[in-house]
């Protein structure tokens, strides 16, 4: 096989029918297959379902002296901070232990900036003139819309191979209208990316015009390895606290990939000070999140080293789901040389780009022949991708023989709608 | 006994000193209860805790086809939207199943009708000059505190045996800065007012100048009857689209004191074209509530019916819990005519009007000797009760005994700030 972009015309049409008639077949299959979303698939939920056989003794409702089935403890039940603490490399006094949604206690974040301020703010986010908002892309299209839907202005920060290029980050902040960034710092969404360490040193250091600029440290991958043994993180609380910063992160975590997605638990951390703020900011919203859960979860998980035990059960799972799509990408699109993509050590997605101006015409073509994937652009903040470029790719859900077959038809897509722009 | 206002200086002073003693002596047994909060007594929560042998088998997990284990279906499994329409007598398409918390969906429309704003708002409320919300008064402080943590302004409705004052309703709505009321609407909170069919009729037909006024009908007790059968209640949002106003109510309710406090599940129910609008507002803070805890509610309650006789067995645990501190009163206080209180029917609490100027003194004695109250105040916008009167009673968490005691403690105290006021 040869690069396209060195092929004759006619061997760009002959090349084309073929994948044409691919394309036919694979249609004509009537396929129903979805890698839009970082959903685990069933085995992942089965694997856990033992969970439920927990909370059914006496004992198991008193936690800390605290009865769980009760009303009370707004910033969550100590044991579970603990465990969170454990997990994130923080302290339990840092930890305000939540609900099933991480993404909720984000969007909390941001709302209660906007209508009440933050600890450091000079008044609500929304009496600002203007305010703006940081965006590593590729990154999570629900991170960006939480900060669209709030009216903020989106800019673009490029992501490179140890995270956010700091020094757009640095010249961003020096305008005070630019409120704080969105990071998933540990296997970064889309691309897979570890920040380095000193890329995390640069953002802890950094020195916002603005007072009350945020790091929004989405830490939804902490201990998501695909392979190998779990990858020491750095706890950014403490750089920032070190960095003269003490009160410039909310980081963020959920055990929504390990234990049940939407029925795990969650959490925020950050410095004792914006913990007291929130926690009373919160206490007129909430009498106490579901502390049951919270208790079964502590159960369920025990310890970190416990944790990381089922993450590696996890990881047999997914492991398998991530290889069947990118060896099918290295066999069917690598001699093409149109599109590139990074082989991710953890985390949900493969980020792939395939060559500008394609994106679209790939997943229209993919949606065509039944398969979903995230839209294009998703990557993007106001899910414009200006290269048109950009795809996320989610494995987790479907079983390895369906996700072979969807990475067929994605391949033969990718490579149709790179064939149409370079000409047939 | 004599009323204390009857009574000679001399007789008023024997009283004083004879109650002085018994506060000494109550004081003494180092007491430490708690009539504060609406909590249910552990009794209550052993008599549910059957619901966690639930979700354990493969079958549980598939509800309508869902798996409620993973994510999706941001506005609630259809099975929990169905339960929630009967108890409430709406359809299922207007309803939403949340959370453990029904007041984080209250404070969530709230907290949108100020940074978005609601379906008919001209501008997000964050952006008008002045909001201003109607509050019934007694009422629950949780409520209040949710409108004044947005800056608006309270304005006191008197409550009537009937309801709010529908008159002074009326006329208040007449302001277009007016947006809002709090509803308690059946058992209200803390009279146990039923609310009349006629004052509900005229809360459906109001026409207020904000195109977005919003009824929020939080109808928190509508399955609690402390004695007798279900008292069957008017649909809110059937009544005020007849009308004319097919959107200006949300209604509430939860599980917290059917099943667990803090880990039951909850709901809002509203227009159709409401429920689409916060949908979607809702899709960008969080992906699925908890739809494993919805499901657990599903198989454990069943429906209507089954839940009424869940209701009934609950009752059977607090109605001599109320009867206790009823009993005391009637029997300690009564004679002297220095307090009025209601009989409820239904809800969790007992609405004591104390002499005025006398309730903060009377709860500083009952701290003095160990039994916690709600602060006196808190039943009113701003925790100001302008007469000094009004006492909530929270007889549901301390089990009978101790209940008797704190009643004793509590009517002590109570005579003896009435006997100080009248002049001993």
């Amino acid at each position: 096989m040869t690069a396209y972009a060195k092929m004759t015309p006619q061997e760009r049409r002959e090349e084309y029918a073929a994948l044409a008639k691919k394309f036919e077949d694979l249609k004509a299959l009537g396929l129903k297959l979805n890698m839009a979303r970082g959903k685990p698939g069933k085995a992942q939920l089965d694997m856990v379902s033992d969970i439920f056989t927990l909370m059914q003794k006496p004992e198991d409702y008193v936690s800390d002296g605290i009865d769980v089935r009760n009303y009370g403890e707004t910033a969550g039940l100590p044991a579970a901070k603990r465990l969170f603490a454990e997990i994130l490399d923080c302290k339990p006094e840092q930890v305000f232990a939540g609900g099933n949604s991480s993404l909720q206690l984000m969007y909390d974040t941001i709302s209660k900036a906007y209508t009440h301020g933050l600890l450091h703010s000079q008044r609500p986010w929304c009496r600002e003139e203007k305010v703006k908002w940081l965006c590593p892309a590729p990154g999570y299209d629900r991170h960006f819309k939480v900060t669209e839907s709030f009216g903020f202005e989106l800019i673009t920060i490029p992501m490179t191979e140890e995270g956010p290029d700091m020094d757009a980050v640095e010249e961003a902040v020096k305008d005070s209208a630019v409120k704080g960034i969105w990071c998933v710092p540990k296997y970064s969404n889309p691309e897979g990316v570890i920040y380095s360490e000193k890329t995390i040193r640069r953002m802890a250091a950094l020195k916002p015009a603005a007072p009350d600029f945020t790091i929004m440290w989405d830490n939804a991958y902490c201990i998501h390895e695909l392979e190998g043994d779990y990858v020491p993180f750095p706890d950014i609380i403490s750089l920032c606290a070190e960095a003269g910063n003490p009160d410039m992160v909310f980081e963020f975590a959920s055990t929504s990939k390990v234990t049940l997605p939407g029925s795990g638990i969650s959490c925020f951390a950050t410095s004792e000070a914006n913990l007291a703020y929130m926690t009373k900011l919160l206490s007129i919203q909430v009498i106490s999140f579901d502390k049951v859960n919270q208790q079964r979860h502590v159960l369920y998980l025990k310890d970190k080293a416990h944790t990381l035990e089922l993450m590696k059960r996890h990881a047999a799972v997914l492991a398998p789901k991530f290889r069947a799509v990118l060896d099918t990408l290295d066999r069917e699109v690598a001699p093409t040389e149109t599109a590139s993509w990074r082989h991710p050590k953890g985390g949900y997605f493969i980020s792939l780009n395939a060559m500008p101006g394609t994106a679209k015409r790939t997943l229209a073509l993919c949606k065509e022949a039944g398969v979903t994937m995230t839209g294009a652009g998703a990557t993007f903040p106001y899910g414009k991708d200006p290269q048109d470029s950009n795809i996320r790719i989610a494995p987790s859900l479907p079983p390895v023989e369906e996700l072979q077959q969807a990475a067929e038809v994605f391949c033969t897509c990718l490579k149709m709608a790179a064939l149409e722009k370079l000409g047939v």
